[in-house]
């Protein structure tokens, strides 16, 4: 299974690709992050960075995009172009028949340091170890993008796009199906 | 010069083309509202309405598309759907190199009513009005979405998406620009 996680923004996009499965290790394939020109005209900018991302698609194929859930309470500067860019993601993946998820950012931390108000730095440093990598993902926004991706792998079986829980909170049946589909993976 | 306005929603995206010159009277060519299933999931949703948006560009080839400039002060419950909305609305003109201008309630208010403060009973009286329609155009985002096509008409000379000013309160330069373009546009 391969996820493309979005940390959806307009000056910054974060985007990271990992595959893997539920309750097994994953695997970095691509991080990296889209930008836009400050100075251009707001739909110039927005043009660019859907460009951006179907490129990544494209380059990547991935079996579900996960976005980052906007909320209208966030940065009151940011937010209309931070809402615009997770917009085109999700519609993105849907002209292409991808599942798209959105996860929340306190479902993204409690995801990958089992705590949901853990700082970015705690983040990265976990995304890092997660992935085995040898030096911390960087900018913020792209071990975000890892992160939500890792976040998505790791959630219970069935719920794409339903409320995330920590892989430590998977119950009996949910562990059960993670080894049900590995095993099939491993007999396809 | 034809103008489609975008009243952005995520249940209701208003649609309105005219076509007209600064200081002519603005003639209607089209007017509706895309619409998407409360039921689905976001990414779906914003896809029906891109593409709704898409086929009216492609049937009615506008020379501009005006946009309502959402902000983050708005509707919290619908700030984020209607902002990505005026998203994809700004993406699918920018695709198509058509120019893309934002315009605020108020400036549009203004621009048919001549108060930036109008009701949209208001508003919806003036566009029939200015536009000879025999009755009010329904719902009212189909009249807000006509308001703002009327309104990026009428716009002062250059300002495509620079701050609007009602009709009125044109300069004499701006007057001198819109018969100087009407002339050419004559000779033409």
């Amino acid at each position: 299974m391969r996820v493309l996680g979005v940390d959806p923004g307009l000056t910054r996009c974060g985007l990271g690709v990992v595959d893997g499965l539920p309750g097994r290790r994953a695997r970095l394939v691509a991080v990296g992050v889209a930008r836009s020109e400050v100075g251009l005209d707001v739909d110039q900018r927005l043009l660019a960075i859907e460009r951006q991302i179907e490129e990544w698609i494209e380059e990547h194929g991935p079996d579900a995009v996960a976005v980052e859930r906007v909320f209208a309470q966030q940065n009151v500067s940011t937010v209309m172009g931070t809402a615009q860019v997770a917009g085109l993601a999700m519609v993105a993946a849907a002209r292409r028949r991808i599942p798209v998820a959105l996860h929340t950012p306190s479902e993204v931390k409690a995801a990958v340091t089992g705590n949901g108000r853990a700082d970015k730095a705690q983040v990265q440093t976990m995304v890092a170890r997660l992935l085995s990598l040898d030096e911390l993902p960087k900018p913020a926004d792209a071990a975000d993008a890892l992160a939500l991706a890792v976040c998505h792998l790791w959630r219970p079986a069935g719920a794409l796009g339903a409320p995330q829980r920590a892989p430590g909170s998977l119950t009996s049946a949910q562990r059960a199906w993670a080894a049900a589909e590995q095993a099939a993976r491993r007999r396809g």
